[in-house]
């Protein structure tokens, strides 16, 4: 399995296509809706690009790396090749009895084109619809990754929810503070410290035993000032609903 | 000021103790409610200690780091020494006109009594009731630490909150992640790589610039993919509201 088509020009075909790439793996094409997305990288990759799945290359694995709402749409034109998507929240069903060789190949990360990541420490996470193209999948993430893993697609699902938690809207969590700084002119940079070392716990702690606050602490009296004092509605109904959720899980 | 008295025996007390006895300062007595409290962080400390208010000996200053709720109570039992809480959400005025030298000494960090911690990365956010108290703590913050902030209690309530958020409320989405994955047999480990690659973006970007995920994609179905899959009412609310919002923010 040397010779790889990338469906897809985003955020994860992107990071794929390099990573395979060093790995010695060879992309013989990218393929994007857009001409202009598949030009792009095929040039990063030196390789060939279409915007016509009917002008597929023959290879030994495509690996599907489109939005999920497009995964079905993509399918339906392509012909019996082994193939992955990349999805966390698409079922290995979504290939029906079309492929002889198909399956999952998740990188659970949160890409951003233009950041660059340490792939080796991606856990990746592998299904596939046999257990011999299981073992060839995990063969190609093993030499990408440290961190291989077999999951079904039900536990890959819940993996991603969790993920959203704790990636997204951690994130979001985040911008949040972040906005209210800014209404009183203070530098985000200065929760850096604090956050780091919210994360540097969880290498030896479950989060909820490092759980603090005036949550955790059930301090209704701060609770109550810092509703009165957060003027966006909607920020004030966030830390009302996140503060119960704390109390009710440190009860 | 190298004579101090710390009135409290919690986790901020038991740091900041030790972090002043290592920088020289002669931690002269520990007080607590409980007389063991007291005397454990005594021990630890190699000083004094008492229950009784009314017993503190003559110091430099005082840090009061007890309870929020519990501050105006000891205050009215102490005669007028330069002292200082360590509150970030208690304003100035809580010593009244009752000291002719009073101030806030706001460690920003969330501290556990057994995770050790790097006491030079934390802000301390300073606040004095005269120019010259407010050098004066200032001198003492910046042997322990070299990010040292003037801050006054409006901004530091607000910074209190953005810190709930940015720590406590991101630690909770880390353990909503945690619950989710015990309930298919995942460990929490797999996402670390993903939550250290989000926080280490904000090394050089600001959170929203670099948000990801279904709701920033506004990606609907898989946001009722999820909401569906999620059997517990109070986590399926949150995921909703805060999808929502970043849906909101990022219109």
């Amino acid at each position: 399995m040397k010779n790889i088509i990338l469906v897809g020009s985003g955020n994860v075909a992107t990071h794929l296509g390099i990573a395979l790439q060093k790995c010695n793996y060879l992309i013989a094409q990218v393929y994007s809706r857009e001409i202009e997305n598949a030009k792009k990288l095929a040039l990063k990759l030196n390789t060939d690009f279409t915007n016509d799945l009917t002008q597929l290359k023959s290879a030994d694995l495509i690996i599907v790396s489109v939005n999920d709402d497009a995964i079905l749409k993509v399918l339906s034109q392509i012909k019996d090749t082994a193939i992955v998507h990349t999805s966390g929240s698409v079922d290995i069903d979504v290939f029906k009895g079309d492929f002889s060789n198909c399956g999952v190949f998740y990188p659970l990360q949160t890409f951003n084109k233009e950041i660059d990541l340490t792939i080796s420490e991606i856990p990746f996470c592998i299904e596939g619809n046999s257990l011999r193209f299981e073992k060839q999948l995990t063969a190609i993430a093993k030499t990408l990754s440290n961190n291989v893993v077999i999951m079904d697609s039900e536990q890959r699902k819940q993996l991603h929810i969790a993920a959203v938690f704790a990636c997204n809207f951690s994130n979001q969590m985040f911008s949040i503070a972040d906005e209210l700084l800014a209404e009183k002119n203070i530098d985000f940079g200065i929760l850096l410290p604090l956050i780091k070392q919210t994360i540097s716990k969880l290498d030896k702690n479950k989060p909820k035993a490092v759980q603090t606050g005036p949550a955790k602490r059930k301090d209704t009296s701060v609770i109550q000032e810092h509703t009165n004092l957060i003027q966006s509605k909607e920020i004030k109904e966030l830390y009302q609903k996140i503060s119960s959720h704390i109390i009710k899980t440190h009860e």
